[in-house]
């Protein structure tokens, strides 16, 4: 027996990038959370602390300013294909590359004056290897509600069951979702744009019988409407409304009267894919 | 020498209520985070561990729900009267009561379908005592930009100072800021509404020689804009965007590529007054 | 009607020091987040942008750094009155200075290896003025819990009451204290540790009726322990631990099984006081 | 082309437990955070809403309550053996199981008096299906900081590189480790002590020219401990810590004055694995 090195990644995490476009009569502006992971040969600083095939995480840091000014930032996605594909390129140990990209919003209110919003954060994941460039964009920190058209009946139960079915529930949760492209090009904007509103549209209509339901229709959704896309992962907490009891008080709630609560919460998680989708190759992983 | 009770309160923190309105063709919902504080004849418990003059924060809990149920919620600032007002008139070992509201706001995506919004937070705060009461609103994390209009000059300087003067930077802050009202009625919908949109405008209007001089024009600009308040205070933390130096890569950076950094971070507090103000009683503090 | 200044203060909040003493056998390691707040003269910049009078809050991080260097941090009290004595002393504008620090614990591992520690931070808040200084000590984030001898019963009760007495319930919180020198100078690190330890032991000796009652017997263990001491507040949240209904799966209870709730909480807050301590001054407030 | 279901799982997660133990002269304290995810035959619910297979994810809470009544906690792993494969077992859609814990530490501070600690969290993911179950134990948030010993040199350049060579460095880390056990039984306590304190004593004796070797160092030192463990994982971010310049003010500054920095963070990533383990089956994925 000896004990080997598997797989290792390493990187800069979390460089946050601003920038101003200041050739248009207004400014436009970009708000970027950047974090590089980068694989390849890395043996030899794991185990004998020779860099010599290490680029440092400053330089990732340093390359993503230095490209935000050289390329400007069209969309995250196409800046995580060029971060990545040049760090493949370029660096003879790096044989794969993750660059994973949050956009903060902002609304204009002014030529050159901005209020950040908060209704979900676009984000992109592009891994590359030498010969190819996969491309993952989403959303997560979407909040959305529904006051009814939500069932939850009919379940499993066992000794330990004491939830009541109920026929009228609110139905909360904050989206995590992430999209496959079937190419690494294409018009992301119109792409994040339309997805994002399938999503959202599909959590609206859907009357709900379960969570898992609508997690069901709300990534089918978005592949009906994108063709472009192969694949829709979700992770959807339940962010549970209790309604309140009030008879103690001598009052009725007719589903009126809720309590939001922290922790415990369900978690629903799953995957929409197209049967003929191409496979993820990196996508998902870098190893 | 001995040791006495000096000023003490309690209460019941961050109770969680949405509230769902049915009685429109649409559902309207409010989501809230209420916080109870309450003040008086408390030695009893503290001294002896004898809780006969003691309300139950679980009490200040129900009450909550059971208010909003009985009352609905017109605006934070008169449901925090109403609460208030109850602790003190029917407790008789309550002096003196505070209600802390925060409202998250949310988007209509359709007849009872919502996403949350993130743009800032909209608070109350509202103290009582037997004769009087007094309402602050005001709002949170309200996150705002402007990419150009902002120097730093003509600073004191000493053995310490490395600070290079600036005629060109970004200005972000994170907006706290609560008003004072001059009396504890009024049209709380519209004086909120008025007091945000003129704290905005000065923010985006007021080239910026430094955070306090923008600090002051958003404070008087609120009091300028709505009679009924009287008092503006203002924390505002200075968000430094750093210009990064592309020098190193052959590359110029003319105010378009910064470094959003987390901390340090500049902390900017003040409060604006009208000189003729009433003095304000509790509104700042129970004791 | 017009509108004036009111009060206002200015600063560099959270500059993280760590400092590394090398002079001994084993390194020692200090690990602070340093806020400090100014004030005085500050007219000119808030009405007209003329930074004439204002020290940048960039110098003030300089100033905590090089004075780290220049004298070393003995205690983060006595660092804190070398900074705010500093301002007041150099900076004609500025009247009056505030330094509050929070000191995050290590624990040995080597010569020169450390590991964080988690049980509680130690804070300053030092406040000076041309003539004097008031230092305040304390504590923030100790999680205390008492398994048993802890009961609330003999509350007030109204229409919207349905706790239940209890005689036997967990008792938890996360302490945050701030006690109060009567005078600017004493033995710092001796003082903290008496202080705390009088606190903690208090917690857990007291039978509790209340938190309330437990919240004084510990404000004034420490007055009784340490003379040097004028004044202790407390803020006290009740982090409830409910008895899980375990009757529906065929199980009695006995105090066994909880579940640990996030919000709401109850908050307790009380102050602690010598019948014959001197006034606070600056000690609670800058202004 | 069709639209298909691809890998789901659903579950509560953080449902917060504490358990008193009072059968001993002095109580003793169980503190877990758990999440269950549950994975088999769930299309029905997914495409339409037909509950029928579905366990709510309010019976998974209770049944976690009602085993720390019936069976205590042992361990986190052996108490996620026995939820896992209660589920499998019982719930004839479910397939598969992971129960991942979380366990906070307390310091005893008298019979039933305990204070917080804040050195790293204690966890465990055990995994089941029908046939088998796999179990890893880790650690999070455990914080370790080196003054010296540390170097980063020889690294690779290219046009973006700025960072200089160091031959001494602070190197600090919050580490989150896993490490696979080989079978599904053993000494829990005694493993993950042993495990533990080989990770800590490996990055404290590690003289690192980079944080890679540190990684490999640490998680080899474990494998060489605990024969009964088959694989490492490590996520450790370097938590920079930058020496601060402090020319500008004429002092120097060997090794002492330090800026703790947030963001960004390099994150280095690795497993480090016996070349004889067996296959690790569903140990890090449901799927």
């Amino acid at each position: 027996m000896s004990t080997v090195l598997g797989s290792s990644q390493y990187g800069k995490a979390e460089t946050r990038l601003v920038l101003v476009r200041r050739d248009t009569a207004g400014h436009e502006l970009v708000d970027l959370n950047v974090s590089i992971a980068l694989a390849g040969d890395q043996a030899d600083t794991h185990l004998r602390g020779d860099n010599a095939k290490v680029i440092p995480t400053d330089t990732m840091k340093n390359t993503v300013y230095a490209f935000a000014r050289e390329f400007g930032v069209e969309a995250i996605e196409s800046f995580g294909l060029l971060l990545g594909r040049h760090f493949v390129d370029t660096q003879p140990a790096i044989a794969r590359a993750r660059v994973s990209i949050e956009e903060y919003g902002w609304r204009r209110l002014g030529p050159h004056s901005f209020a950040r919003t908060g209704g979900g954060t676009r984000t992109a994941v592009v891994s590359c290897d030498a010969g190819a460039a996969w491309v993952v964009s989403g959303v997560r920190d979407l909040v959305l509600l529904n006051s009814t058209d939500s069932e939850f009946r009919g379940f499993a139960t066992d000794r330990y069951t004491t939830l009541a079915e109920t026929s009228d529930r609110i139905l909360a949760t904050a989206v995590e979702a992430s999209w496959r492209h079937a190419r690494a090009d294409g018009d992301w904007a119109e792409s994040f744009a339309g997805a994002q509103d399938a999503l959202v549209d599909a959590f609206v209509t859907t009357h709900s019988r379960s969570l898992q339901q609508t997690l069901y229709a709300m990534g089918s959704a978005v592949l009906a409407a994108r063709p472009e896309l192969a694949e829709v992962r979700l992770a959807l907490p339940n962010k549970h409304h209790f309604l309140v009891d009030l008879a103690p008080f001598g009052l009725d709630n007719p589903g009126q009267v809720f309590f939001a609560a922290d922790r415990p919460y369900g978690l629903i998680e799953g995957t929409v894919i197209r049967d003929d989708a191409a496979p993820p190759g990196l996508a998902w992983s870098l190893s």
